[in-house]
């Protein structure tokens, strides 16, 4: 069975070389060998074992009838849409590793795919080699999903599990994340939580069967921690991570891309270092969590293989996935509820006066003062916060 | 679609509550109705709105042609074994909760399936809500899995746990966790790792596609396990769980079944209580793992109602499972190579003579010492504790 990649970075060349090292067990799983036939990249790639394969226009690839599954590992949403439709529409199956175009088409290009009696399968968009997509749609499908809460880039979670540990400054944690090749020269994506949002965007697409639109999800990132932050959070025996959410709010669902305040009884608390993690709550599963590489070459294309030998599996049909165009109206955020972590300069009497009884901790931090609110919904928090004036840092507990 | 229960207790009632509370998203996946016609039990549940389903004799459901799907919740080999084998050979198929069942006949039984062009599913057989054996048949399939380290029995889970939390000694946690109904009267199968020998056995004859005969996998329970030990456990830093191992090696693979000293590093180290989980290193996606409820009602029924999904979705054929009668000779466990920790009554010139260079481990015990081992084959450290005269303990490190 032949293959083709378009894009031959980091990830197309992990697939190629996955295909490559376990060729044996994959052809006996599958029930004959696959070949990576063409792999489209604008680059010549002279003196590699895959410059025989190179092609330029993404055309001979949709023209060439022996390829029967193509894999996406380009990124962004152009001309990765472009391609992926084009190919999906030539009876051709397609998975990818591209959060952003599954984020913004998914729905659109699943629709394709079952029009033209083929697949198309995306597990490597979230969580890398973490097989949480096949889980809600193959595994827990005798359950409602009430709740996901996922540590989903593993860029942050290096940067918080290096502040946590070490103490040190934002700042000084994103250049020694450039330096190892953990975060990009523009480390936007990550630490804004950008990436994350449309992560979070695709899990909840998935549990409703409807378009989350990643643009509705408030987002904040982890640019405004501090290391006197992570002094109060060892001062309350908590960890922050950048946290995912989404929540089952009657027809609809809260969702939030923002740094919690975990405790260590919560299964996500130990998920430190580039590792990612997504938990999830059933109606009846109760507590479950999938733990692995998040990114990195080999994981992230491992997930690719795994759709590839289902596509594979099933290369004459259209695996049916349940997302929808219709868009989901989210919950609004302003009503969801939680307990806070405030920082502010003003005194005792002022807190009290705007929020009643809270639990004062103390991390040895002059000029200042740091409390834990009861639950309340956002909006409220909202509200009281403003009659402190100077809110130095709010963090939501979780 | 109409489905048959064979056995209304814990589980099999749990799995008609499920379909039963998730009717409709259930049936949305499937695209019909489920509803179960029949349930096989000795019991006649007077006045529960179950009795008029009730059926005595298996052969009602052999012969009823309106039941494609028959659920197995028996427990035990017998008589599940001759029920099941019937329900395949009439073209229907099953899904199982039942370890002892699949651990047996499991190679057997996914060939009969197929011969009758029907499904044998048994995801609820390992790790009760934990997906385990669709991600390793489903996901991991780019992956060649190269070591499988499991919590798999909740009841000796939760007491390792209460005995690190309290330090209490191991009869007083089996009976309180008796009272609580997390241990049975006869606790023999948990505590002595019969149960999470026959989980291992099946997760590796499924990642090896043959069979492995958990009469073959070294077996010890956590009965020997001490307040005294686990006071060492806290000294150097670790936690004591029972773990059900699998590594390959060579073209077979090493299993054994007993406690281990984990590192906090190590994701199983914080997997406490009833929660099971099933640490996975593929030989590309690196380390995963799969966490959740491994027991109990509802996850468990769950499982087995993710099965019965899979196969409505697939009702006209045979899901095909690699798993092939032919057995899997094991390597030999005295080859398989650990760190060792060790209490002894012989003195430190007794322990050097025998073992060299150790780290001692001080926990505040007098009369004894305990020490740590340099890396060393199962055989070596055997041959090398009889010089010691008195071992009080050893546990291998993880």
């Amino acid at each position: 069975m032949k293959i083709a990649v378009m894009g031959y970075g980091t990830i197309g060349s992990g697939v190629v070389e996955v295909l490559d090292v376990n060729r044996d067990v994959i052809a006996k799983r599958v029930g004959e060998p696959l070949e990576v036939k063409s792999v489209l990249d604008l680059r010549e790639f002279k003196g590699d074992p895959i410059e025989s394969k190179i092609v330029h226009d993404y055309m001979d690839i949709v023209n060439d009838p022996e390829v029967r599954i193509v894999v996406e590992t380009m990124g962004g949403v152009e001309p990765a849409y472009t391609f992926v439709k084009a190919m999906l529409m030539a009876g051709k199956h397609v998975t990818t590793s591209n959060k952003a175009l599954v984020a913004d088409k998914g729905a659109e290009l699943i629709g394709i795919a079952k029009e033209h009696n083929v697949t198309f399968l995306f597990e490597a968009s979230v969580g890398g080699g973490i097989p949480i997509i096949r889980a809600l749609q193959e595994s827990l499908t005798g359950d409602v999903v009430e709740e996901i809460k996922g540590i989903v880039n593993g860029t942050t979670n290096y940067m918080m599990t290096k502040m946590t540990m070490e103490g040190s400054e934002f700042e000084d944690v994103l250049k020694e994340a450039q330096d190892k090749g953990y975060a990009e020269k523009d480390p936007t994506a990550d630490i804004e939580g950008y990436d994350a949002c449309r992560k979070i965007a695709i899990l909840t697409s998935l549990v409703c069967g409807k378009q989350v639109d990643y643009n509705d999800i408030p987002t904040e990132g982890i640019h405004k921690i501090t290391a006197t932050d992570i002094k109060y959070a060892n001062a309350m025996g908590r960890a922050i991570k950048l946290l995912a959410t989404s929540q089952a709010a009657g027809d609809t669902y809260y969702a939030r891309v923002a740094p919690f305040l975990l405790t260590p009884s919560h299964p996500l608390y130990h998920v430190n270092d580039v590792f990612n993690a997504v938990y999830v709550h059933g109606n009846m599963l109760g507590d479950g969590m999938f733990y692995g590489s998040g990114a990195g070459k080999l994981p992230t294309a491992s997930a690719v293989v795994g759709d590839i030998v289902e596509i594979a599996k099933n290369v004459d049909g259209n695996i049916p996935i349940t997302w929808e165009p219709s868009k989901v109206t989210l919950a609004d955020p302003g009503n969801q509820e939680y307990e806070f972590f405030v920082r502010t300069t003003a005194d005792q009497a002022t807190v009290e006066a705007a929020f009643g009884a809270v639990s004062y901790v103390d991390a040895g931090i002059a000029g200042e003062v740091g409390f834990t609110t009861s639950k309340m919904a956002q909006r409220e928090y909202d509200d009281k916060a403003k009659q402190l004036g100077d809110v130095l840092q709010m963090i939501r507990l979780a």
